[in-house]
């Protein structure tokens, strides 16, 4: 029988008549011919629940100690789910990520899987059993030693564990079920004209996860790429089909062969219109998110940017966009971007770092964000970016910092313009007169994402 | 260095506060020179709260499914407790029961320990850590297979967990914390005059925790007797010595060799008070989680009883005290108790049987308790079931059922009295002049006992 993965994120399955209701759709896949295999989030709240309780008991709790905390949530959701299905007379079995064989490094709070190993849910599935492993969480297994330890994936994991037992499984599909219908061409809060992009490819996927939208988490995405796992991004309270992310060529065709097992796993429909990509902006994403750290007068002599990149490295602060702003004399302005989380701790490593380069005076600022356009049409497209700009020339907004990837334009804003950017984006490139509605592109809504 | 073995219950850790004080308590030990082993429990309500949350799933979960959702609440909160002893500066980790190596059988919500592996505790002890262990759970090994499947221990499960590492580990003393200070020759609430109990023998213990006291569960009792475990029953809100439940011979003494270590860990001075047992009674214990079932005209021929009991044995009903009434021509009454919990389910069964057998009705009753005395001394006076017998009639006390074992004489009385029977026969056994103070008995308080 071919194997389908489901995930469920957090909220789909935060109270009985949640659970009930997800216990029903996968009843209904497994009795379509599906051997199932579905991947569950902790319930609602409680990853942050229990993120409280310890933060109560210690601000900086280790983190082997909050991956054993943590991992009860999944725990727990796999057994509920599982006692759903079994009322629903569908023999089941749920699983931890132990169980499951999810192997990781023992790099705790984000660890990474090292190996899939599927010989326990094989068995289950061979024996009828639908199985439900939990998200999130994996365990160790240290050279040379028998310790087994509970580690989490960190942000996202859920998803990522979908996709690497997808991929292990060679799964037809793996069904991404969330509170939002699929990916958008923008944040229909932000911009009502957006719409439900029906196929997405990897890359563009990637881009615009990476880039503020959190329907899918960019390590579960990276991971389908590698593994050609086609994803279905769909609600978990609806019935219509969501937004398939696979493998396309920049003419937005499917590729020859697609598919982990070689059988491509589309819902129906989806991918009779067009047969050429006429946009070249796929979508409109923006990321409130951000934070901009200026290291003002910094002495321009080489070396200065590595010692400062290279300390923010090692706290293992993420830093996005970078320019350089090159003035009189012999000093210069160092402008960056990072997470808005980490915002305090990198003005402190850089504090420390300009003063010992003789720098006079580190500027935060969180009244900023960013806007993007994301399309693999861009690639062949070079007037797109200087469009962008002029877009936002029109609307009178300031760019800050720009950066460019081969299927993107990001634009630093004033946080209080990103909306007015976003809509007036969309429409330039998603709306206007002239356009195909053969393949659209899309943003990606901001919603909630579980663990 | 000597282990020592530390079970908290789930009001111990129920929140913050209370997980703070239990850590510091720890971290004492440790520092005193001691390699701690502690053994918890869910938090407060977290038990009932996740059975409830599974019962509006399903009136019936499957068992698998309970266990491997219950399971969690001791893993939060061994992570909690570990989390507040790493805050104090001790090295510290937490062990899963399946990490712990608690191996059971597969009877899913009532395992029984098959074995214990302390190899991953011996190292942590061996590196330095205090080393706390998830209580109520274990991890099957299926013959032949790599299925390790979580499983619980049932009520008093945590305590079961405690012994069975204290043996294991050759430990000096197990240590019971509860909200209560030791056991008691009666249940304070009922009788003022109560005394804590300084030391009892396993067996006055095994009599009193299954009569109805539950600050210690019989099944631990049971266990630290074979293994030979002194254990020390206290309260984890003062630090006043408790009770010690050990070896001791029927005069009330030590055994030359006590302590599975050789050791005996007694708090001092605690055996320092008489070398002579005088009293026969150690306590008074009352159990109102009873019901009495009646078979009223079954036919006075052989097999009968058998087929009655043989039904609810089937159903693992347990049975307590049973009497038969010889009444004229070839009839006869069959009298029983069963748990309250039970007497539902034990009706159903023996209605079905009793109209077989040609039995004219059954009737059910609720509105009784049992009230005990226990003490190994009474081997050796054979005169104290009578004199119970008439503390009871000075009373107006009338008895329905009496049964009796080497060291304890139960009677089953009317519930609206029982505490008019406790009070009357502490009065009479253990307050009366001429009462040596030297050892004296008890009965248990009856607390609410964690997992």
């Amino acid at each position: 029988m071919p194997v389908l993965v489901q995930k469920y994120g957090g909220s789909s399955v935060a109270n009985t008549e949640r659970l009930r209701r997800v216990a029903a759709r996968v009843v209904a896949a497994r009795r379509e011919g599906f051997d199932v295999v579905v991947v569950v989030s902790a319930q609602g709240d409680t990853t942050d629940d229990l993120i409280q309780k310890a933060r109560e008991l210690a601000p900086n709790p280790p983190r082997r100690e909050m991956d054993m905390l943590l991992a009860t949530g999944e725990q727990a959701s796999i057994a509920l789910l599982a006692i759903a299905i079994d009322a629903l007379g569908e023999p089941v079995v749920s699983l931890t990520g132990a169980q499951g064989g999810i192997y990781t490094d023992n790099l705790y709070s984000k660890a990474k899987i090292t190996r899939v190993s599927c010989d326990r849910i094989r068995r289950e599935l061979a024996a009828g059993k639908i199985v439900i492993v939990a998200g999130f969480q994996g365990i160790t297994v240290e050279q040379g030693s028998s310790d087994y330890d509970i580690t989490t994936l960190g942000r996202g994991g859920s998803d990522t564990t979908a996709v690497a037992l997808a991929a292990a499984l060679q799964a037809q599909t793996c069904e991404i079920y969330t509170d939002v219908t699929g990916v958008f061409t923008a944040d229909p809060r932000l911009v009502p004209a957006a719409r439900k992009i029906p196929v997405i490819s990897y890359g563009e996927m990637l881009e615009m996860a990476s880039l503020g939208a959190v329907v899918l988490q960019p390590r579960a995405v990276e991971l389908a790429a590698v593994w050609s796992v086609p994803i279905h991004v769909r609600s978990s309270f609806s019935d219509e089909p969501g937004t398939m992310v696979r493998e396309l060529n920049a003419m937005g065709n499917q590729p020859v062969t697609t598919g982990c097992a070689g059988v491509v796993g589309s819902p129906e429909g989806v991918l009779s219109a067009g047969a050429e990509r006429e946009m070249v902006v796929t979508g409109v994403t923006h990321d409130a998110n951000v934070a901009k750290v200026v290291v003002v007068d910094v002495p321009d002599r080489p070396g200065v940017a590595a010692r400062i990149f290279g300390a923010l490295a090692k706290q293992r602060i993420n830093v996005d966009m970078i320019v350089q702003t090159t003035k009189e004399k012999q000093e210069t302005d160092l402008l960056f971007t990072v997470c808005r989380d980490d915002l305090a701790r990198a003005g402190e490593v850089v504090r420390q770092v300009a003063h010992e380069l003789g720098a006079r005076e580190v500027l935060e600022d969180e009244s900023v964000a960013k806007v993007s356009i994301v399309g693999a049409g861009m690639m062949m497209n070079p007037g797109v970016a200087a469009m962008m700009f002029e877009t936002l020339a029109e609307q009178g907004i300031n760019i800050q910092v720009i950066s460019t990837s081969e299927i993107k334009v990001s634009c630093l804003v004033e946080a209080s313009q990103v909306a007015q950017a976003v809509r007036s984006l969309h429409r330039r490139f998603l709306e206007e007169a002239g356009e195909s509605p053969a393949r659209t592109g899309g943003s990606v809504t901001v919603a909630t994402q579980g663990t």
